[in-house]
């Protein structure tokens, strides 16, 4: 265990991961960053923390960690059609093991330089281990990339597929048997858990057509329901319409459709369309975008599964309902 | 102990307590907050963790908490010279304790409310305690209150009184022993190292004339070698000169220097004014500002105490040095 100061380790795994961007007055290593805001845009900022074994296994590659910690963070983004821009990170760290730091770093910094987000401040304590990421970027003021606009009558989609995390994470706890899937599908499903793919650049064209949006991080069902609750209207989604990975698609089907519905850690995007732009944005993503359903009347989330009813079983995760 | 949903918290305990600015397009309850930016100025962002038994105790006042954590980030606003905007709230808990969440929200509000700092967006998540807070100000574009702009023959300044705080601390960890102080005199330590008031009003005086700025919060002596360092220039203090509270006056007078030298926890601003304008900023407030000492050649912090040479004895606080 080496000893390192706050200041070093700072400078030595942080500093410099990211390209520094133009619009940054001054970066890292004063009492507050100095940045410079487009005229024509709206700042989005969202912060989100992942927590040792409330989020992560206490034994994940610090490498994934530090992906993950800013792909969610970055997911947010994608939600509201924000361009990435800016981002802080709070690190608490229970010692200062440099092999973690420099695996986490490089994770973090591998997922920054792709999406061009700028590392501009931080602060690093003692304690359990926890991450706190808040990110910054820029949305046009006109967005209708929020949870309050769908209307009765809009279709449903999300982008990629669902549940994949979920399975991951029920196989690692022993809650569903992985007898059928191959190593190459393990691999697939960890990956989802651990590595998740922000749909930044899908959320570029997706915010053309949308009407409102959420990312799926506590399930669809649950993120769904802030639509609906925000948008003040029902759902009805095709459960048979749900996209499932090849992998996901092997375990047993009710148990597949259970995983896409109410798993999380998604960070898939659930958005809607108005009947009139379906066309267009299949004609722009449509490898990346599946129908599941259609905004009602109402107030409920129902579900429509091989031509039945059915009535919502689960819900998605929720840090404090099981005091 | 209440079952509380994430959503039900957030709505019950924070999102009523700060009031909504123009500037706030959307506040918390979305995937992102989104901002309107003044085009004029630039944006100033901190973020900073306060944690269980590292930054407070276990049974603190969880009013006095939830003002601490937003006061030391406001303070770092103050040292760059910016006003408060917004900010976010990363609240990580152990449980929903619902007397302690009034408690914290109700300190945290009425520092917000007296800032005008609206609280725009955040999460709660369970686990060890700790709070992450982001705040967000506007600054010049031609601020000069960055850690890098001091010159020799600039003179220190730093408001209020030192090492207050510190004492209040070393007392609850018996050492220093408080026989002398009266309960009048521990209610005021106390009171500084629990409420600490960040020096906005201050700071938008002092940005007329400061050279570079920094708030204290790891000890004088640690704090003004960050501007020396990004400065490339040294300090000459003279310890005779350090603003003493009466309370810590009472204490031997050794140990109050020591305490107001290198203790934490201060969340005064410590700034330098080239000799031109000092008196401009003493005719603007004197009654908060007090004369430390010079910057010199060199690249050390030296103290002059009874007119003889001494040297520098402690550090800062810093959380990664003891490993």
């Amino acid at each position: 265990m080496a000893r390192l100061s706050e200041f070093a380790l700072i400078q030595q795994y942080f500093e410099s991961i990211t390209e520094q961007r133009r619009d940054v007055g001054l970066g890292v290593g004063d009492d507050c960053a100095l940045l410079h805001c487009p005229t024509d845009k709206m700042l989005a900022v969202s912060i989100d923390t992942l927590v040792e074994n409330v989020h992560f296994f206490a034994d994940v590659d610090p490498e994934s960690l530090g992906h993950k910690s800013l792909a969610v963070n970055l997911s947010d983004l994608a939600a509201m059609g924000a361009e990435p821009a800016w981002f802080t990170l709070a690190l608490t760290l229970p010692n200062t093991d440099t092999d973690w730091l420099q695996s986490f770093s490089k994770g973090l910094g591998q997922l920054a330089r792709k999406h061009r987000i700028s590392l501009v401040g931080g602060d690093t304590t003692r304690g359990p281990l926890s991450i706190t990421i808040q990110v910054h970027g820029f949305v046009e003021k006109t967005t209708t990339m929020r949870r309050d606009g769908a209307q009765p009558g809009d279709f449903i989609f999300v982008t990629g597929t669902l549940g994949d995390a979920g399975a991951c994470l029920a196989i690692k706890q022993n809650k569903v048997l992985p007898t059928v899937l191959s190593e190459h599908d393990m691999t697939f499903l960890q990956q989802r858990l651990e590595r998740p793919v922000p749909r930044i650049a899908a959320s570029q064209v997706i915010k053309s057509y949308a009407s409102s949006a959420i990312d799926i991080s506590d399930g669809l069902v649950a993120d769904l329901s802030h639509i609906t609750d925000k948008s003040h209207c029902g759902a009805q989604l095709d459960v048979d319409k749900l996209p499932l990975s090849p992998a996901l698609a092997k375990l047993d089907l009710a148990q597949a459709k259970r995983l896409a519905l109410y798993a999380g850690d998604d960070y898939e995007l659930c958005f809607t369309v108005p009947a009139n732009d379906v066309d267009a944005l299949m004609a722009s993503c449509a490898e990346q975008c599946t129908c599941i359903g259609r905004i009602i009347e109402g107030s409920e989330v129902s579900l429509i599964d091989n031509g039945h009813d059915i009535t919502p079983t689960g819900k998605g995760y929720e840090h404090f309902t099981n005091d």
